[in-house]
């Protein structure tokens, strides 16, 4: 089967640069001597799970209680499940726990963590710490930080944080600065807790930018990063690869050609690429995606999606090139702006490596 | 089954609001004397489409191939697939349709229109009018419209418009001007078809907003429209119905509770919500959606989701109100700026009536 053969639109996922951005990761993590415990949300797939967990400890992050369950069945115990968990939540997890899966938990606040620290089937929490990006967590030197670990009690085993601000930075010496704040920030916690007695096993942080940047891990256990295996135009512009680490990307057909409005239409609009629009905000603004052709190289003089409606991508033509000689059907592929965003509304990867043969299909976990 | 006991996020779908849309719908089309194609591109639900066909001729609109295989195997098989046709997908619908569904295609492209009409197994064709979207479609008085129609011969069976730049109309006024010339202009295309000769039995056309406000539909044989049956914000905005017209919302979960910065986190967030901000350019900007109670009422002061995350949903409290006394795990809904965007990370439909019991689980048909 060839990329021409699929039907559109759908994901291709290119193997070769995937396990080179798992290669870099896995690189800038053992710089420091810590582990890497991959996040999921981006992939979702046990096939990438597999590749990106060579080598490393064998503990992965999630964002979904149906990631949770999915990579449990696949024998991933060690979760991490980095979103606020609630009492319906944390029913479900003790129960997937009494199933075999060992899903630890995170939370800031203090009826959570009675509530954790009562549970009658034990599930493992960390303390979320607030360094920087004011979404989660308490702040480093918060006062209800030893109440949450009390509240715990024997289901703390460590303290976490995510310093996603970080994706607001433009320079490696800006990412530095947050991704020491974000260091400075978990450790400082965790230093508290165990002067006062609990039992920390697992600093934990990270985003794919401070992953890949940060100067020191002194006192951290874990980097926790997820966006870093696809890659995608927003994170390229604050320097967590260049083009040529994209690996997924929407292979798409030409629907429509309008010459006299110097369009193109496509059959990725808003659904197949999501409306993510984050590079709006970046050095360059690519709208809802970078047109490539086949083999994965910008065309058409690097034109972007300007418009994105439910199912139509509309190609802005360069008005002093020539308008496209590419008939319908002809096929495209868009590098996406924001690749988690985009992976979340296709239930497959269509999976080459560095032609335009597929190899394999590898199926994702979507929903909740 | 109660809404409080379920996983979130989901989402929610009030039979008695859809009813009352879809009735509201048909008497704006039946006054007109034309029939109703109900597109299911939002609902993308055999049960939704079975009460949205009640009192209609039986066809339906659809947006993928995926939803035309679903709704051909639930018997609805007069279907038109608007979305400019593919060699593809030509194939795929000819295999459809020679399995027994009969799924017309649309095109504006000569190439494509000689493919069809040579097409081994027959496959109906309507030709895309464009009447001011400029997204598809030749104008009404195109010189390329006689040659389409030559090309496709008698595959050839109608003509079709959508005036989806109603959207950017801000007044009844308005829309009545664009739904005009969305009648004239494929009125226009037909009459021309039939004066040199062409069997045109179908002249479609129709968005929410036209269907809603035109005040002729002299020349037209159906309407199309999709968004009407749940409504959203930004259809609200433009005058389709009111809010007590929006039909389906994410049900959600308090996951953080952040009183110094006057934020409370919930579990809709960007995957859940859509990063649809099509609000933006709406009179009020709902960010990611407005906070509703359980029974579906504003709440918190009208607030809104500020910021959306891959999960996290960002509430931005009211400074001249009290921080709301929300327990971790208490449950919010909230109204989409964009449904049809929303209800596609979903894979089903809680329903209720008016209260807050879940009468039935209604399946979705996503992806391609």
């Amino acid at each position: 089967m060839r990329l021409s053969d699929l039907p559109t639109p759908c994901l291709v996922l290119d193997r070769g640069i995937l396990q080179r951005n798992l290669a870099t990761m896995a690189v800038a993590v053992a710089r420091h001597g810590v582990g890497l415990r991959p996040h999921m949300k981006t992939a979702k797939s046990i096939d990438v799970a597999r590749l990106a967990l060579a080598g490393q400890h064998g503990a992965i992050t999630v964002s979904t209680l149906a990631e949770a369950e999915y990579f449990a069945g696949h024998g991933i115990t060690d979760q991490l499940y980095a979103v606020g968990i609630t009492p319906q939540k944390l029913a479900q997890v003790a129960k997937l726990n009494a199933a075999g899966a060992d899903i630890a938990v995170i939370t800031d606040d203090l009826d959570m963590a009675r509530l954790i620290g009562k549970s009658l089937i034990p599930v493992r929490a960390l303390i979320e710490v607030d360094t920087g990006e004011h979404r989660g967590g308490v702040t480093p030197d918060s006062p209800t930080l030893p109440d949450l670990a009390e509240a715990l009690g024997r289901s703390l085993v460590g303290v976490m944080t995510h310093a996603g601000h970080s994706y607001g930075a433009r320079s490696p010496e800006q990412l530095a600065v947050i991704g020491e704040a974000e260091r400075l920030g978990v450790s400082q916690a965790a230093t508290r807790l165990l002067e006062a007695g609990h039992a920390i096993s697992i600093v934990s942080l990270g985003s794919t930018p401070t992953a890949l940047h940060a100067a020191r891990m002194d006192g951290v256990t874990e980097v926790r990063a997820g966006v870093y295996m696809f890659g995608d135009l927003f994170q390229m512009q604050i320097g967590s690869h260049g083009l040529d680490g994209i690996a997924m990307t929407v292979l798409t057909s030409v629907i429509g050609r309008h010459p006299a409005q110097r369009a193109l239409l496509l059959d990725a609009g808003g659904l197949a690429l999501s409306k993510d629009h984050s590079t709006a905000a970046a050095p360059v603004d690519y709208g809802f995606g970078l047109v490539l052709d086949l083999n994965g190289a910008p065309t058409l003089g690097g034109t972007v999606i300007r418009q994105a409606y439910q199912e139509h991508g509309v190609v802005e033509c360069d008005a002093s090139l020539p308008y496209p000689d590419l008939p319908i059907g002809a096929k495209l592929r868009v590098a996406p702006n924001h690749t988690c965003m985009t992976a979340a509304a296709h239930d497959r990867y269509y999976v080459v490596d560095g032609t335009d043969e597929v190899l394999e299909i590898w199926p994702r976990v979507n929903g909740w």
